[in-house]
């Protein structure tokens, strides 16, 4: 098993079982090289496990693996805790507490699965003390948790890891303040200073300038050391010990650490994309890293007289490749913001580092000048569309959904209260992708904007609504506008009509049918809708409608009386919590019609897992077979009462 | 005119009208001497508007008079703007725009006037750049202002006058960064370091350490200068010429400068609260401040042989205190708040500098150790509470509503992914106080926080209510919740009934009716709809049943449908956006049901006006009056459908 070189099957798998950690626990090594070992070990297994799920975040699990392996195997004492405040090095976490034996090791077989381990960290996995995922959350967090402490005579450190593209959000800076005026020395931020955000250089996405001097600025006490090398980690702790002052350690690491051509030390360029910084690595450059890491390991112990290690092997999950035929709507909106912008030479993109995920990139190499990065500043972003606004332009704001209708609520009010137009994109909306957990997928972004005057709200359900909705909001809608786009590529089972185009609070039929309607949006719960009909028109021989309504605020009260004659029951399908969601606004509408039609909102009711997104789906009953039930059981108990 | 003493009427007000500030303009002044009468003479017509608007924020108008006074004059040239982040000392703005005749000078008059000055600048006023009041954005806006200028070729310097608290909220250093990076020279920060936040020292709230040292690291040029020696302040700004960074001119100011005893260097001790940070005096102070810079006025023309100031007076208008029988929530919170103390040790309040309008001063008192001053850190402090609640304490989080749903809105969210217990108290919630504006009228908050799951939100009818929800947030939610408190005080012709207890979901009765139902909540909207229902009854002989319904967000189904008997028409009144509202739950409820029986939703439907009370409750539709017409005429058209 020591050389993978030659018998690696493609699509295998290796991990190294608890049995080696224990062995390598237990041998007379000096505490820097069993660290040093525990940590490649840790990188193997959670390249195996991000392997394994198909996405995950390599890059600063690597980078922070030594120093959390060092945190782990030597400095914490029984009161103390430790957590990563951007949460995305989860899996090189998760693989040190399996190594250390605090997590079943039966986990390691469960990254981003149901019941498993989320792929942000929560509180219901053993040895987790926060949820995190949301950036600069962490110290104000260590902050309560210390407060918390003292106020009942407890004792023990609290160790933060932060990233650096984390450094750019201002919860990070706010919290600085009242930790070195209080004296909260028992707070220890580490920075995992790999100089790399999501997409590419700190440095180039929005400089920190000269961080030693920021931290000392804001009262506290600052060391800088090299993040790999353990002995110099070691010495930075143990220079703080005594302080009175809340700490931090910058520790200089490299992204990607432990694999050759991941450390972004090996890009060619310092404009050159990060590849590893989320998603799965492919069989060969999988065979490659696990290759070198097994290599430097049992050098490593063979240099002590140590045996090589006994790795165990496992097929690699086949995840087929979604069809070509499958809706982008990524892709399309990519398109659709060229033809906008060809067309209108005010209008000027913002993004705040996901530049890639966004769709952003044809955009900046097309309109350098009108593209504007913001790095994870999501406040500053939209208060600056809110001056670019003013000033004459028409700005696209860009972020994840769950990011960008909650971090910068407060400002999005303040510029509707201006009455500009700003159009703000939120993509990976929704409860799938499964992976990421809570912290990511947006399932009360409607509910949190909604109410924002003039604001209107829409999804569109395929690509080619992608582009309408785009021109609607740029040219038609009468104020700004927020739209909402899922982000997997999706094969759909409808088609709109030729000649369709979008009328603002109106529908569209997807499918015809006379006794009940299903109203929904966007091409995930559009298609549950769309099979789920089916399901329900075979078993109850009812005729069912499927309604695609891609406003999700506004409901035009004249469209929906027409798709109600006959009708004995409306249901809304929401991709969202129940409250707050597209159901609601429908429910508005029928109340003030008085309809007397039963209308059930099915939609989110609690915290959504992490999962596959078959496992999300189901779980919170939104996939087409729980539909089909809910609609179901629904109609029997709406034919009793 | 010259001296008020011996002839000043109880209740006459003071001001210089225009011909006065052309005098002076014309004069022959050296330009320091003009600029600083300028500002006295504003200070004076700042203090008749506060005076005569029954409140406004003195402190901040006055110490930053006299640098506002010669930016207007002197520093400004044609495409140059200025805009204060902080806002709040919008009326020594406002009185500088009407000194110098850009704004109409009979404005002057109608500060905090529906059509006339709001209480934070708004773009629909003339001369303001952009809607300020919720604090930290003003960099942010002013990056963007740039950003545009530049793609148009424009020029002109952005000044941004903020305050020091306000450099405790993350966004301000958020929105360095950028700025630093891009070299926004055109950007110029005037710091109004008066030292004060709105309680008190900053010094005690949050310190900010040193502000010159964190400003540099951030990579901003950086001056420092007393801001009431204006040729300290003209050399600042002119060592700041053709540096090529964004500059910061921190201005050492005197909080309430130009009145002796409202100055803060006045105050017995650094621990005392200042008086007036915002309000009006009373006719003694009034008096005897407008007398104080009076006499400095004619000492300095008469030093240079002119005339002394031809004032003009005006009675005070007479507002007449609140009857000793209005419901008072914010005191009985107070004590509610101080009983749920006694019974759970584990209980800690956390504040962000709104100490005395939240309550909190004697729970301070009595526990100092379980009281927590964050500053104007809401994002901070709503994550430690999220770490305390980990750490087994129960948070009970204040601040005003309109910054406490929005402002930390993702960092509630992720609290309550973590199924913690943590009650969030918002005060000044609804459309009224009209006088602060739309920055401060929180009319959006339910709709903010409603879809959080578990989150339950609940509005106190009276001040017996406040002590049995606060009681019911404690002990019996099944998880986080959020507390709506009516800040003004407020006659209610409503009494619950002697053995009421609030019951999940369900509401009460308050006055008998069969034909229509009208359910709404808070005194100021029940208030309104009690005496709506009577002049709806006494018109069309109806019978009207009114409704208190507490909870804001959860509806209880089988309480609903007792209400619902012979009903023929339901309303719900919404101290808040239509959208999102209770409205929203009850028709979900009603929808359900597939109840038939029309249902309309009255609220807000766009951003509220600035004004007084009585003149904003009618703009929106929401006073006695309105209501009675609103409901009038939906009955007559859903007799007619």
């Amino acid at each position: 098993m020591g050389d993978l070189a030659g018998q690696a099957v493609e699509g295998t798998l290796y991990y190294a079982p608890y049995a080696e950690f224990e062995r390598v626990k237990d041998a007379n090594f000096a505490a820097k090289d069993r660290a040093a070992i525990f940590a490649d070990m840790c990188r193997l297994n959670a390249l195996y496990m991000i392997a394994r799920a198909g996405s995950g975040h390599i890059g600063s699990s690597f980078s922070s693996m030594d120093i959390i392996s060092w945190l782990l195997l030597e400095e914490m004492k029984g009161p103390d805790v430790y957590f990563s405040s951007k949460g995305h090095d989860a899996p090189g976490y998760y693989a040190a507490l399996i190594g250390t034996g605090q997590l079943d090791f039966d986990l390691v077989h469960k990254l981003r699965q149901i019941d498993g381990l989320p792929g942000h960290p929560d509180v219901g996995t053993l040895g987790m003390v926060t949820n995190t995922g949301s950036l600069g959350m962490g110290i104000s967090k260590a902050k309560g948790m210390v407060l918390a402490n003292r106020l009942a005579s407890r004792v023990g450190r609290v160790f933060v890891m932060t990233g650096d593209g984390e450094l750019q959000e201002g919860q990070l800076w706010e919290s600085l303040v009242s930790a070195a005026n209080m004296g909260l020395h028992e707070i220890v931020v580490i920075v995992d200073h790999n100089k790399l955000q999501s997409d590419t250089f700190v440095k180039n996405v929005s400089d920190l300038g000269d961080l030693e001097a920021k931290f000392r600025a804001f009262g506290w006490r600052v060391e800088r050391c090299d993040g790999h090398d353990l002995n110099a980690f070691a010495a930075a702790l143990a220079s703080l010990e005594g302080d009175s002052r809340p700490k931090i350690v910058i520790a200089d690491t490299v992204k990607g650490k432990g694999v050759s051509f991941m450390e972004h030390t090996s890009l060619d360029s310092d404009v050159a994309m990060y590849r590893f910084h989320s998603g799965a690595p492919d069989s060969s450059m999988y065979r490659a890293a696990a290759q070198e890491i097994m290599t430097r390991l049992n050098e490593r112990l063979s240099a002590t007289g140590k045996a090589d290690l006994e790795l165990e092997t496992i097929d690699r999950p086949r995840s087929p490749a979604p069809p070509a035929t499958a809706q982008r709507l990524i892709g399309a909106y990519t398109k659709a913001l060229l033809n906008q912008a060809e067309k209108r030479s005010d209008l000027v993109a913002l993004d705040a580092d996901l530049i890639l995920d966004t769709g952003l990139i044809p955009f900046r190499e097309k309109y350098p000048n009108r593209f504007f990065e913001c790095g994870i500043a999501e406040q500053d972003m939209v208060s600056m569309a809110g001056g670019m606004a003013l000033n004459g332009l028409l700005p696209i704001v860009h972020s994840f959904a769950c990011f960008l209708s909650a971090r910068p609520n407060e400002q999005i009010y303040n510029n509707a209260t201006e009455h500009t137009k700003i159009v703000y994109v939120g993509s990976l909306a929704g409860v799938v992708p499964g992976g990421p957990g809570h912290s990511h997928q947006a399932v009360r972004d409607i509910s949190a904007l909604a109410a924002v005057p003039k604001m209107t709200i829409v999804e569109p359900s395929c690509e080619a609504e992608v582009e309408s909705l785009l021109q609607w909001c740029v040219d038609e809608a009468p104020g700004s506008s927020y739209m909402r786009l899922i982000s997997l590529p999706w094969e759909i089972p409808y088609t709109l009509p030729v000649d369709y185009k979008p009328k603002y609070g109106q529908g569209v039929v997807l499918a015809p049918g006379t006794d009940i309607a299903i109203i929904a949006y966007g091409p995930v719960m559009l298609t549950s809708a769309f099979q789920a009909a089916q399901v329900v028109a075979g078993k109850t021989g009812l005729s069912v409608k499927v309604v695609n309504l891609p406003w999700l605020n506004v409901v035009d009260k004249d469209w929906l009386k027409t798709i109600l004659p006959g009708c004995k029951h409306v249901f809304s399908i929401d991709n969202h919590y129940v409250i707050g969601g597209q159901g609601d606004a429908i429910g508005r509408t029928l109340a003030a019609l008085g309809a007397g039609i039963p209308h059930t909102c099915i939609g989110l009711e609690e915290v959504p897992p992490s999962g596959t997104n078959p496992q999300v789906l189901a779980r919170v009953g939104l996939d087409a077979a729980s539909l089909a039930i809910t609609i179901s059981n629904a109609l029997r108990s709406s034919k009793q009462a």
